[in-house]
């Protein structure tokens, strides 16, 4: 009732503009939105921004080609981006973890869309979501091949919005990584995440921001930086250093470390019969995962399920090649150790 | 502040249920998910239910195969849904209308992924929301790749959710329909909607619950149906009545019409030098556009703005072809009238 008077008096004809959505404000982020998608273009893509639909052609040169496609949010991660006034993060956050997921399955990025919910256009805040997005694909060799702004209403609060994102790649069909190349006596390497990625961040917010009363500008526990740059930090991509390994056939599976953490995430490339044993003395959080533990009493085995405690990727690898796998991950920036090994057993991952 | 101190006693370990998530609550409901999953199984799927990424096999006998993609919201639709308490039927108007989109690029669908975003994660709703989208894709022979649920506490009020899709399907790269065949003496083929579809619901909804007071149980002004029946009929696939006629090369474009009605869509498939010319005395817009032009007192340029006004595709359709392509598509269940005609110009869409 209270919306419905606004804009309009009794009897006055209803426009799409009265009814909340401002069609001229959203075709003036649409235009700066075509230079970000042209800033992602790859060999592949055939249509101009804009088009009903975007289009990109199969790639030639794969025996047998199989496309590996995966949706994903950010979640409340978006939260603190709205808290801190920093929109331009979580959009390379989002392609990097959907990079990750293909990756685990042996894939390479090929196009990328993006969905964003939003009560009342802002057309700075989407831009800048875009421009997120548009850094990710170009980090990732990935097109921005579409996408959809919604103004949605009395959906989102004033300022807020969803991102959500979906990604498309490719793998060569024979010799893909996962459970059914894993083998008793494989052993896991971590890799290391570059904080907490995208996951925990219901448990965070109301940790640092509520019982701790933090504000983005203040220091975060036990760290030189500020909360926002710990909370905001992007989400890593490890295809870079993980894709010549998978050319090599040097990797038998893959784990993305994302909600569930460890235990739940390298379950699903342990085939029947086998389990894996991680060494948690093997390494130490990093300072921030261990703040949270102190600084919100929370267990240890609640850490495990919630967070990636610092590492974000796992690959389970044959034991003569783990020094090389080693070596190459370290040369590509990325540091990484050995955690546990694969044994016989229908123990599922075993925390030591 | 209020929020952290919900569930525990300063000081009490803090756990991710505190927190507002309730993973246990998600696995329930991603078990209900995984069956309707499998129900749209069709060749070319490789992949589980769960697994990082859906694999799908690219199909084998195209030349030289192109990927058609697009992302896509409800909309405000959404909000009829949770008013009415009916939410399997949202899902189905998002695959269709992604199916519509990439349809206008000669693209068959081959597989769908959605992304529900949801304050406090009820099984049921989710449910219904995917029992929908699953529906949507064994309809149109696309299979439900993957998906994300995400719990955003503090994003959702209670009961309500966002929904979002993407689609990717196939063509052939030559013989594309589109602006680039499309030539002046051409003809427009109106084929019908099924009601709103999904666009204009912002102003629906004020019109209808907030000025008229109405109820999803009322009849709508103007017709024998209900609210809820009229605002949630699903937005119709013009898959099955065109497929066949692209195959044919009857077609020489095709305009979906949604948001920015006949004039914006229409003039995606206008080509430098052509205009088209509608003749809105061809047709007589449904009980229910009539009935929201009056009560709304909403003038004629925005009801072919905000509506399609009856038609929810346009076909550009060279003049010999018209009887054969008015023919095929009323066989397959669908109406269709001629509607104007494409000359040179410089007019984009001229509505008569």
């Amino acid at each position: 009732m209270p919306e419905a008077q606004r804009g309009a008096g009794p009897g006055a004809g209803l426009t799409y503009r009265d009814a909340g959505v401002d069609r001229e404000a959203a075709s003036r982020a649409k235009r700066g939105i075509a230079d970000l998608v042209r800033s992602t273009a790859r060999p592949g893509v055939l249509s101009d921004p804009g088009s009903f639909g975007g289009l990109f052609r199969v790639p030639a040169g794969y025996r047998r080609p199989v496309l590996v496609a995966s949706a994903d949010g950010v979640g409340t991660k978006l939260k603190v981006a709205m808290r801190a006034g920093r929109h331009d993060t979580v959009g390379h956050d989002l392609v990097n973890h959907c990079v990750n997921d293909i990756l685990v399955e042996g894939a390479r990025p090929l196009f990328f869309l993006d969905y964003i919910g939003m009560g009342r256009l802002e057309a700075g805040v989407v831009e800048q979501l875009v421009a997120g997005v548009a850094a990710g694909c170009r980090a990732n060799g990935c097109a921005l091949l579409g996408g959809e702004t919604a103004e949605m209403p009395d959906f989102y609060a004033p300022g807020e919005y969803d991102l959500a994102g979906f990604i498309v790649g490719i793998v060569e069909e024979d010799g893909r990584p996962g459970a059914h190349r894993v083998e008793a006596g494989d052993q896991l390497l971590g890799l290391a995440s570059s904080g907490f990625h995208t996951n925990g961040y219901s448990l965070l917010r109301r940790l640092v921001f509520d019982r701790l009363g933090l504000g983005p500008d203040d220091a975060f526990p036990g760290t030189e930086a500020t909360v926002a740059d710990i909370l905001l930090r992007i989400h890593r991509s490890y295809l870079d250093a993980v894709a010549p390994l998978l050319d090599a056939g040097l990797v038998h599976a893959l784990a993305h470390i994302t909600g569930g953490g460890i235990p739940e995430n390298l379950a699903r490339v342990l085939p029947p019969g086998l389990e894996a044993h991680v060494d948690t003395s093997a390494w130490e959080p990093p300072a921030e995962f261990r703040a949270v533990a102190e600084l919100g009493a929370v267990g240890r085995e609640e850490m495990f399920r919630t967070f990636n405690m610092g590492v974000g990727m796992i690959l389970v690898v044959p034991p003569a090649g783990v020094d090389e796998v080693t070596r190459r991950v370290r040369a590509a920036g990325v540091d990484a150790w050995p955690l546990g090994e694969v044994r016989p057993g229908t123990g599922g991952v075993v925390l030591h």
